[in-house]
């Protein structure tokens, strides 16, 4: 189960805009706050099972968009490989520390912020 | 005219598994193969309004895509900071040379080739 919330989480910040209204109301109250059904229900005016109904069927649209796009699957590589990027940025850091080249640090520390900008735009997307 | 051609473009290769498999035709035939409207109505079997028609709905639904996840945009943000970061690593290439230190060289490399296999990933996305 705490491995599907974290796919829904994930889904849902790529491609939660693309759910109406309803739908996002239903994932956000029930993945991320946690509420039970009958307590959605009473929020959005609509009955227990009609909660259910929706959860589904959003959860079924944010898979189909995933299916489609992959945009969950490529942010999670892109990680991956930024995580190398940083690897190899530090062992070029820890050596460009013995030439006593200040400048050089300056343009690794430099590369170290863009790519944190890059990662955070990825997730910006809700 | 052009820069329209080139904004689908960009487009359809984010968002194009979203449309329908006419509306896919339709664009492909369109905007890539440069085919006038009754040439496609030809070989979709429809009316050259019935293509018109496709034609705006699909881009309509693109643009509405767009609107919503903003992917080409993050793309094209994402590219000019992936350049940034390949003239820092320029400038340390050239004074780790000096350093004569082949296995910093070599770092650098990996680092630019890990980029490249980024922007790659992000554009396999039809």
């Amino acid at each position: 189960m705490f491995e599907k919330v974290v796919e829904i989480g994930y889904m849902f910040d790529f491609y939660g805009k693309l759910l109406s209204k309803k739908q996002r109301s239903a994932i956000e109250l029930y993945y991320i706050h946690d509420l039970s059904l009958s307590e959605i229900g009473e929020q959005l005016k609509i009955s227990r099972q009609g909660v259910y109904d929706t959860l589904k069927r959003a959860e079924k649209k944010l898979y189909n968009f995933e299916e489609k796009l992959r945009l969950v699957d490529k942010f999670k590589q892109k990680n991956a490989k930024v995580k190398s990027i940083l690897n190899h940025l530090e062992v070029i850091n820890k050596e460009i520390e013995k030439c006593n080249r200040l400048d050089l640090q300056k343009s690794v520390k430099e590369i170290e912020k863009i790519i944190s900008d890059i990662l955070e735009s990825s997730q910006e997307v809700k």
